[in-house]
């Protein structure tokens, strides 16, 4: 028996319904991990000048990239998975995508509806799958469909809330003749905005001993933050959640306290509040549970009251809050500080001092450095005007990819990615796609040969101290990894560093030249 | 307020009580990627010597090499996991353990009960993403359970069917003292034979014109295979399904022809039986549907039998077949040939040769090499016995953790990998782990610089030929990857060759001397 391959398609398929249907409502990146069943999205891309390819070679920078791009391009990003188990290697990063509010639209390739029955070795519930992580799942049953449920899906991710839509597309939906898309209506996420909410939450905070004002989501973005400015200015306490998934900072920018990760002190910190008012935060709990202690970080006694519902943009009801309490425009902020150049052992506060002198102005920092992280956070409050991608979902592994989605979104601008080495151990096949589509990403590697925070939290949970099958648990330097080697692996330029003065002229060249770059921060 | 530490463990908790019931199960290793909500579990690790930990850095790692260690033991391997997002980083090799009926319990260590209902940033439904690739899912509400509920997800993934079990573990259900568990009661899974479906299916086997006996799972382990060595012996064809989990090859094993992995060679090569009997094996299917193609691979007119229900051994019923067909002993098999040493260009199948003139007695080989596959598997049919583990669920990215785990299993076998460069770039973290453990493990990275699979099934799924778009999603050898440098990144020591006697060479001095190493063979 001869398989009967049709002539090349003269008409348009479902494939390239899919494509224009994205296209036309904004799409214009995929990152793209495909096998056999994505084969005529794959083909119809040669007939889709609209839409930009970028191959990852594993799912989770797919989808890790798809956030990035979403949070700094401000608009749905797509990704392209081969079957149930392409869409579990993505779905780490579709988690923190879920936790960062970004809407990434997944397309799934599936077997064709006319296979499903017979559970071939790739076929699983595709759609039980996708659920823990998808505000948004639905299945194309036959190629009519695809259109719409590609307007569907794209609409679906922007929300409100936005998040992960999952549109799962058997194969022979996108092989199969199909009808073009319907027009597409026009959509936009708007700020939140309920006056009369607004005002009863000015009336509390007026009548609040010590009113908290706890910003999270968009209200983090340069518009947000202008308004808390002014809160600022007129004496409220602001402060963000501990993992925005994007915060303007830098020059002119108000640089508000943020939510300690460590329950105590969280609830060390926000004792002496008696009112907490969320804008497009969530209720403060905390991170993980330990033995005796609390996992609500609200104080006993302090009123807990939304500004607009979770994951909603509170930028405007911010600005609107400020109004109605009087407040006026916040004093200019100061100029960016003069640093000296660190010397003496390579820290995590003295690579902060350093991102902290050389950071151009409009760069994009990924944070997935863990232990390493607050210090460099901390350091660069007043550094250059920049945004700061913070690791949402707790799911490791989102730093580079994240950097990758960043570069794309914003080619103009230098993204410097912060990320442990036990957390870039998840997802190292991204700085091949760095490598590949020559971004300018520079990855800095927090080097510390241990899951630090595991070394921390052992402790916290109340286990004692690691005895030798423990410890070793927790200690990845043996072998040391040797990024440079990885790196050049990737396709990636490297170097290594164990003192600050080093660290410094390594990160000053770095960003002083386009193109990528990884550096092995060897930390004590 | 300051976090309470409970004092150093005096009484056994939840997470002993764990460990306890798992070695008393027969479980002796664990494959771990821990975080937080897993710390007592590492803690506990220490005061159980008849559990050895194995750390892996990704998740992926861990139940590949956990489902590597149970096809090459027997018995039920473990792994420990991180919440959600943990269990999402191992769910594609957890399908692909699925396939391969594998006994594999996954621990899934969660957020305290009583921190649950918080929506904390790692929170997910776990028991919904688990539910895909899990037989059996159960999640323990209090200490008490976890005793009984690990001896039942241990029973659970011995089956019959055998495959993935997942218990997910509240934190504070293994911080909270517990019961011992209860005592353990005999399993063991044992071949199936119902005599009455056997004498049934020799009938019909006598009746038909030309049977064809398919033969799956346990079946091609050793046992099976000479009962089935007996069936050809007497005239009978014999072949096997494509991706078996576990193949004993080499001298005096039979070596069945393989269902062909392409459907229209699969359908040519069944057209003239008109009776298939099952023995272990699923009824074919085409492992994708093609435009025009049928998805089922049972020729028109054929009659299908199973011998034993889907995924039960069927090693036993074979033997009584045989018998009861009359078989006497097979003829003893041929030596092994002596192969000449290979020269020229480097391929698929001069890599084949050396293989089958250089691997030692016992070994066991590991096979995620896609097209670079099926020659070598050819080539090897009459080498040193050794034992075959394929690709069973298509989810790449297999080959380097199951031989993780297959040489944890058999510390004195040579294991050798056999990857493609597409599939090795979905787990290369593994290869930390070999060296880690000094493990004999020996992968021979297929580097055709290309996804070489997707570049066949374009053409055969209609689309045509690729135009730039879809080449460049096909291609990933721009920046071609250095190996040999991934490989020192990770500790492990490597070599790169392009010419058949250069590889013949390396392949040799690796099966000569024990020890990780990687062999990159730049094929055309």
């Amino acid at each position: 028996m001869k398989l009967t391959l049709p002539d090349a398609e003269p008409e348009a398929v479902g494939a390239d319904v899919v494509l224009s249907a994205l296209a036309g409502a904004g799409v214009d990146t995929l990152f793209a991990n495909p096998g056999t069943s994505e084969m005529h999205l794959v083909a119809a891309l040669d007939r889709e000048p609209r839409i930009r390819p970028v191959l990852c070679l594993f799912e989770g920078v797919a989808t890790g990239a798809a956030d990035g791009y979403a949070r700094m391009a401000g608009r749905p990003a797509c990704v392209l998975l081969h079957l149930g188990p392409g869409y579990s290697n993505g779905a780490a990063n579709l988690h923190n995508a879920r936790r960062a509010y970004s809407p990434v639209v997944s397309l799934v390739g599936d077997h064709a509806v006319s296979h499903r029955h017979l559970d071939a070795p790739l076929a699983s519930d595709i759609a039980t799958l996708a659920a823990a992580s998808s505000n948004w799942i639905r299945t194309a049953e036959e190629p009519n469909d695809v259109g719409l449920l590609v307007q569907e899906a794209v609409a679906a991710s922007m929300g409100p809330p936005a998040g992960p839509a999952t549109l799962i597309l058997p194969a022979d939906c996108t092989w199969a003749p199909a009808p073009p898309p319907p027009p597409q209506r026009a959509f936009a996420s708007k700020p939140h905005l309920d006056a009369a909410q607004v005002e009863a939450a000015a009336a509390s905070i007026r009548a609040a001993r010590a009113p908290l004002l706890l910003l999270g989501g968009k209200a983090l973005e340069e518009k947000g933050l202008r308004a808390a400015a002014r809160l600022a200015g007129a004496g409220y306490r602001i402060a963000t959640e501990t993992f925005p998934a994007r915060q303007a900072r830098g020059t002119n920018i108000i640089a508000p306290d943020r939510m300690k990760y460590f329950g105590e002190l969280a609830l060390a910190d926000l004792a002496p509040h008696d009112l907490l008012v969320l804008a497009g935060a969530a209720e403060p709990v905390a991170f993980f549970a330990y033995p005796n202690a609390p996992g609500s970080l609200v104080p006993p006694g302090c009123r807990v009251l939304p500004l607009v519902p979770a994951g909603r943009d509170s930028s405007d009801a911010l600005a609107f809050l400020a109004d109605v309490l009087g407040c006026g425009e916040p004093p200019a902020g100061g100029p960016k500080l003069a640093l000296a150049e660190p010397t003496g052992q390579l820290t995590p506060q003295s690579i902060g001092i350093s991102v902290a002198r050389h950071l151009p102005s409009g760069a994009i920092v990924s944070d997935d450095a863990v232990t390493g992280s607050q210090p460099v956070f901390s350091a660069t409050a007043s550094a250059a005007r920049h945004d700061w991608l913070s690791l949402t979902g707790g799911a490791i592994g989102q730093g580079i990819p994240v950097g990758i989605g960043a570069a794309i979104a914003q080619p103009g601008a230098k993204v410097v990615v912060l990320t442990g080495d036990g957390a870039g151990m998840y997802t190292p096949q991204s700085l091949w796609t760095i490598a590949r589509e020559n971004l300018d990403v520079i990855v800095v590697i927090f080097a510390n040969r241990s899951y630090r925070i595991l070394d921390i939290e052992y402790r916290r949970t109340g286990a004692g101290r690691p005895g030798p099958a423990a410890a070793a648990l927790l200690d990845i330097g043996n072998p040391a990894l040797d990024w440079v080697a990885l790196a050049k692996g990737h396709g990636v330029s490297a170097a290594t560093c164990s003192d600050a003065s080093s660290f410094d002229a390594l990160f000053a060249r770095a960003m002083a030249q386009p193109g990528p770059m990884l550096i092995e921060a060897v930390i004590a």
